[in-house]
């Protein structure tokens, strides 16, 4: 496994295997990997002949009050593991590398980026698509796989590939989770147990989101109302939003009546975790 | 020569060359292609194995108030042209090809367009980075071949390749003049030969500052309001601005103590004109 640190060695090495015909799958993560990940380097695998994983906690993602310098690291646990993944090359660039001196462009996507996350998170998808297109632009992979569990990013960097005509498929997998429904994330990592206790309110306001659904309910602030109070009801939580949203805008809808997403963020302690799933009438 | 209109072909096509090991060398263009254009497109023909000339007329470049309507097009002697330039193929999309319903991202370069064009123009190089991406994504090229009569533009470009680590060598190729001076440019298509008599003042101006620093002089708002006298002595001329500033950031200078660039923009008539050229002290 060949670990990178340059952008230029990155993208030779990317230019010699596509020029061997090798499709080349992309992981892109932030490091400490979980579960999740694995998942993720198991599809890249599957479905590319050259796996590539890059490391690169991206701090144009991070608002000024959120948890980037405490965001969780662990390089030698991640190339362990990526190596027993059968990933080929590691790439993990400095932030100066990424973002030298006199850096001042930024990918951005207008109309999706509005709602859920981007609501609470502003500036943070405008930091995770540039940081993407360039992940894009050095490794030049023919798929980029993402986890379901940030929906709305794989939303967001579909719609960038679209609308920027990047000749890359983009791939979601669904969300890893523990057994007692706990989504995996890095940032469990901040919760003690007691506050894990109460993270699993997430997984839970979602079941009961949907076990309303598919009992006949059409209100969705009924819905959210009763996912609310569940969550509230569990200690150290706070919620950021809840919503019941077209899946593909992800605009509020007014009744269910189709198809949608019931996506919510919760601050649990210092973790704000996120979760969500798709719920359907019987 | 190949004509394509669809994104899909174009790419493939690409992608064949590419396989073949061919270099590939992308003229963007509006078309009405004038002698500019085709020296553009003979550096693209002596530097890659294939030439693909681009002709699109960006809605999004182009301001409420200004000339997209009227935009002068000659497809058929555009093609023309470009097959006797030797081009292999011209890649025509329809705007809905490329801004197809729901379409909803931008790509962004901040500091530098800030400045001249891009101070009275909000918007214009938004428009251009976001096409210019959109082309190198479904043309991908290893080289791209801009005027440098549109300076700031070719500028804007090479900073965005430059951030977004996009693979492609930016080739800037100095402006055609008519035998008179005059930049060639589409737009003075509008101009009467009356205006095109004014027209000229832009680069009798630019001549008087290049006169002026070569005799010593070092102050940069006494030469601006020489230039503007000149110009504004001709009929039709409404001045946009004119500037001398650092060649790299565009930022304006206070002493001509290092090369420098002067570029103006000026409204002859209903064409809004451009021009630059660089000046050092003797």
């Amino acid at each position: 496994m060949e670990l990178i640190e340059k952008i230029a060695l990155m993208r030779e090495l990317s230019e010699k295997w596509r020029g061997d015909g090798d499709i080349i799958s992309l992981v892109p993560t932030m490091g400490f990997l979980h579960e999740g990940h694995m998942e993720l380097l198991r599809v890249g695998r599957e479905k590319g002949d050259r796996v590539i994983m890059s490391i690169f906690v991206n701090p144009t993602q991070f608002g000024p009050q959120e948890d980037y310098s405490r965001y969780p690291r662990d390089t030698e646990g991640d190339l362990r593991k990526a190596r027993s993944a059968g990933v080929d090359a590691v790439f993990m660039p400095t932030v100066e590398e990424m973002y030298p001196e006199g850096f001042q462009s930024t990918v951005r996507v207008e109309g999706i980026t509005r709602y859920l996350c981007g609501g609470s998170r502003p500036g943070h998808f405008a930091g995770v698509t540039t940081v993407v297109a360039k992940l894009f632009n050095i490794t030049k992979p023919h798929l980029a796989i993402f986890g379901e569990k940030d929906y709305q990013q794989l939303g967001v960097i579909k719609q960038m590939v679209r609308d920027l005509n990047m000749d890359i498929e983009i791939i979601g997998v669904p969300t890893v989770r523990q057994r007692d429904g706990l989504a995996v994330s890095s940032r469990t990592s901040y919760l003690s147990s007691e506050e894990r206790s109460s993270a699993l309110s997430l997984k839970k306001g979602l079941d009961l989101a949907r076990a309303m659904v598919a009992e006949g309910e059409k209100e969705p602030a009924k819905i959210i109302n009763a996912v609310r109070q569940l969550i509230l009801s569990h200690p150290f939580t706070e919620i950021d939003y809840i919503t019941i949203c077209d899946p593909e805008k992800l605009t509020d809808i007014e009744i269910i009546d189709r198809p949608c997403l019931v996506a919510l963020a919760v601050k649990v302690g210092k973790a704000r975790l996120i979760d969500n799933v798709m719920v359907r009438e019987n």
